[in-house]
């Protein structure tokens, strides 16, 4: 089977191509292929298949499709509105075998792989996705826009970082955030230990962002994602940071520079949406080992 | 430029081909493939040069080899012994870019590789490596063993592992170790921080290994080593561990089954030196991305 490996701001991914959905990316493959000593190693699994092999109960019906496609896009500053269906899923699963339904890095790198292989037909396309149809957009100078759905700002919180109380702003890009922005620099905070959150408030948990204005309409990040720690990059994140980082300016909109531990992002703000602009880069490509590829889709291998 | 990736009891590495010596591995590229995220991904490079194109100072001398050649292997029990000059180099260097002289692990991986694609001739050759020429003798069973050259106990010392002192044997097998017998289960130690050693006995530091007998000619072993933190498997460790076991039973001689946490390995003791018996598994192949190299080899990028 063909792979890649890539990364978008330090946050990597393994993508197979599966066009006409003959394999299944199970959750003991995923985690096989993730796995940084005995597999390729990545932060997830983006298995592009076209979305007519795909099923419905992967992408989303067709009405989905409709009402999504109505609802977002267009106008000056963000992506090309929709004019046909996605070509392609995203499938995506997590280095531990989970189902994600998107992620705002991975689907930059999925981009470029279908665009570097002559699948994608033009520069800004729809791709299928467990959280529906995504506009993605491949700018001259390299760097990927994808169009990352709506944003809301829920409310003031708190959370404990490191035994130190910091103030927040809860954000929902699909997934729940607190950004919380500070005056100090980021490295004098400790976010080895998953920050303390309110239950009653952040019942599933959340991504904690620490966010810092470095300049105008640009931030510094870091962030803890739940069940991963810190990371080097989180575009939900970078939308979450911005918008907080927006907000305390009294605005919702915009376009801000987020700088990560893994590289340099955009968002824009706009209309209730986001959209995240980053780079995408395909390190190698290749073919799995036939012995090692049975031998891990083989049952009892998780 | 071609590339594989593989690992040996979960120690991985990154092989590239280069029959001619075109390539030039420096330390930065080295670092570049290693890092996790933003390139491949691995504990070390192996670059495969035929010795003829490495140059002398690269392999060694013929002297070296000559004298290297005539004062171990053969007999029952240990790999064949020489019969002629290496054809391939094993160009090694470490995650962090510095050059290494010989690594078990590695060099049954590049064996393995140069078996599955025709390069080696017969499943018994040597390799020239920067410690001088090494047999390695491939399996039917896909076990590759490897001659580790000369093994010697140096004496009693302790180390303090987790704020708790432990004794064990220092054990040189080419670099410096202290494997440490225990009877308690290994998963009760900590191994998080760098083990304090007596900076006399150990100027360079050294690995550390706890080393439990699980039973007859067996024994667990957990590794510190020097540099890297705790690590799923070490080659030189698992012999230093097979012999501070064998030691305890008035031997130094005969095999033993070392269980790391990366899988299985067996050692064989025998006239002063040491051969390892482990798996070598190829993950993947394929070709380094022209792009993604040529930013990777630029000036300024390590």
């Amino acid at each position: 089977m063909r792979f890649a490996k890539g990364h978008g701001t330090e946050n990597d991914f393994v993508i197979l191509l599966d066009p006409d959905g003959r394999h299944e990316l199970t959750a003991g493959l995923a985690a096989r292929l993730c796995d940084r000593r005995a597999g390729i190693g990545a932060d997830g699994v983006l298995r592009a298949v076209r979305a007519a092999a795909a099923g419905t109960a992967a992408v989303g019906t067709a009405a989905a499709w409709s009402v999504a496609g109505a609802g977002a896009g267009g106008g000056a500053g963000a992506p090309v509105g929709r004019a046909e269906a996605p070509e392609w899923f995203m499938d995506y699963r997590n280095a531990d075998g989970s189902l994600a339904e998107m992620c705002g890095n991975g689907i930059r790198v999925f981009a470029r792989y279908l665009a570097e292989h002559g699948l994608a037909g033009k520069p800004e396309f729809a791709v299928a996705t467990r959280s529906g149809p995504r506009q993605v957009s491949l700018g001259d100078d390299g760097q990927v826009t994808v169009e990352m759905g709506t944003v809301t700002v829920l409310g003031p919180a708190s959370a404990v970082v490191g035994g130190e109380a910091v103030e927040g702003l809860r954000v929902s890009v699909g997934n729940p955030h607190l950004a919380c922005l500070v005056d100090r620099p980021l490295e004098d905070f400790d976010l080895a230990a998953p920050p303390a959150l309110d239950p009653a408030r952040f019942p599933g948990g959340a991504n904690v962002e620490l966010v810092r204005e470095t300049g105008p309409a640009a931030v510094a990040m870091r962030v803890h994602e739940r069940g991963s720690g810190e990371t080097r990059s989180c575009g939900t994140g970078a939308v979450a940071a911005a918008m907080a980082a927006a907000w305390a300016h009294g605005q919702d909109g915009g376009t801000w520079r987020v700088a990560v531990p893994g590289g340099s992002l955009h968002v824009t703000l706009k209309d209730g949406g986001g959209w995240l602009t980053g780079p995408a880069v395909i390190v190698a490509e290749g073919d799995l080992d036939p012995a090692w590829l049975a031998a891990s889709a083989a049952p009892g291998q998780g």
